[in-house]
């Protein structure tokens, strides 16, 4: 059900981002877009930088899984909502790091003046640039309800959970792990300006 | 006398703990229940990241190797405790991190509001665990005797030894190192949080 | 057009870079001086860390790709003003790590004392010596044009660009890499220098 | 010259001290006992992370190559001075990490209470222990005069140079990196234990 060449791709950013300790344990989820109808997401329950074809399965876009007796990811329709709102995205990745925690239940995050941020297509450095942090709820169907209409207000680069981690999308699953790659650098730059004395 | 896989199980979380850089030296130990009558764990003296299976030997539950001549880690009784008190313990981790070191040699530890608080069956992000931190001793059978009533009193997600180390554990070796790994990322977040000026 | 060894040097320093987490996403850029007619360099929008042969292309001394359809990385100009100010250089090499970026965002640095100075030539540790923090701006040519007669009238260890990261540069890919490795030490070392309370 | 296991164990030893970052650029030097009359040492001038066989070449005592045109370590002197006054010493490592390079260039350095300690022999963790700071000297000679009755009058766990890097020796090469490792563990916890708020 789902294609081979996206649950080996996802399973390689799954792998990529334990390389970088950003899914401790059984957090974070990865998912990529199918087609019009299906979203591969990965399993509940399972180490994401371990990854096999078997943890990767195919939800509606209404989180329901595909095929009877699988368990999606708990954070799916977070997932299922970026797809639905923005056509152009082909993955989305969330992570848990220590930077992106620590920082998003401090309060907001704006980065200033990064060259880094061109990554997300910015034309210059010379700009003040905000990461939404959305209050965390174990009520991801309300969650997802709430953020809605921020996310189509003002699209943003990515955005945190406080106390919980981040979430970042792009084109393709390598695309997205760039952008990934982009913001953790810049919630560590954050992090580690912050403990300057 | 350890069985092949329990032994190769150790001895791969044994390279995952020593690629975080938790298990210095010879410094940590990894066990795992064989069972009713006998436990694997690690020797003494060596490199707990690269073990080889006769680096694994069996111990019953009161720590006593069943092999003349075995030498098992010097805090086998703190692993053996946990398999007696909790049934559904299937293996113990114990690492030294410089997050655990550091932190457990200044005081309490609590986590309050992290997500990743989930990964130890707490149903909300909402809420204050405390990590318990025991002062260290050298004599472990006194360290032990004094522990048990506290953790029976209250199972805690893991503890500290004061500038030691911290005791995960789990219900096979897979799920011990998911707790670890979780318990480790929530003690750096404490760390690079207790360093913000 | 590009020398298959030195495609494969370069691919080699971008997974070094990548592995120390110094090109995030698609930023950064290697190149490596052909003859005196040539540069190879990485190609704009790929990822450092995981660079193929046919990422890396050749342009002229002015910049411009040798073969047409090439789009070389926006830097260029930085490096090609390298080689045609220092006949030694051979190759040089530009990353983003967080202390760089964390550390030029915040004014002048110097470094003072440290041993691994002697990695730039100097004969002693006993000395002070500045990293010129250049401020960023995304004219590449303006930029270049401004840096010129500053890195003429006192060549540099290498040179920061503001709230971007580094530039390090030697007569080999792998002597490049040597120095962009101490560099990058020093500035680790100041950034953990400044977090002491 | 040099035994091939000698020199393999060597060169394994500097790809663990470079997966920690301890070998920047050429920084660093690696030995280890051949016999009364040579020991084993890495050449000037090569990334300690990279070694081949011919990297590693035989000195006496004196710290003279058997080899004529062989050009062995700077530091060679410091070295053979363990040697020479400890003969249960097999092998000696040389590093430069960030916490040793930072908190040296600061001053004493005391470790209080860390379990870890009982990695150098120590029965108990109740226990102060300095770490020596030896200032810097480019004049090797006279650095090593200079540190060899304080090595005699008290026999460290290793010793430091002042914004350099530290010195940690064993009985063999696996065991001089445990050590290593242990004594690299308590500068990481004393590092950031200095940068709480």
């Amino acid at each position: 059900m789902v294609p081979t060449d996206l649950a080996e791709a996802l399973a390689e950013a799954g792998r990529r981002m334990d390389a970088r300790n950003w899914v401790p344990g059984s957090a974070g989820n990865l998912s990529a877009r199918i087609d019009n109808g299906r979203i591969a997401i990965t399993r509940s329950g399972v180490h994401k930088g371990r990854l096999k074809a078997s943890d990767v399965i195919a939800v509606t876009y209404d989180g329901a899984a595909v095929t009877e007796g699988h368990k999606p990811s708990a954070e799916t329709l977070l997932h299922c909502q970026l797809y639905r709102l923005f056509p152009p995205v082909g993955a989305v990745l969330h992570g848990h790091s220590v930077a992106a925690t620590v920082l998003s239940a401090q309060g907001a995050i704006t980065f200033s003046n990064y060259e880094i941020l061109k990554a997300f297509g910015f034309a210059t450095h010379e700009i003040d640039v905000v990461l939404p942090v959305y209050e965390n709820d174990q009520d991801i169907a309300r969650l997802a309800a709430w953020i809605e209409p921020l996310l189509l207000r003002e699209p943003p680069i990515g955005y945190a959970i406080a106390g919980h981690g981040v979430y970042a999308w792009g084109t393709s699953v390598e695309h997205a792990f760039w952008r990934l790659e982009a913001l953790e650098f810049l919630l560590q730059c954050e992090l580690e300006r912050r403990q300057l004395t």
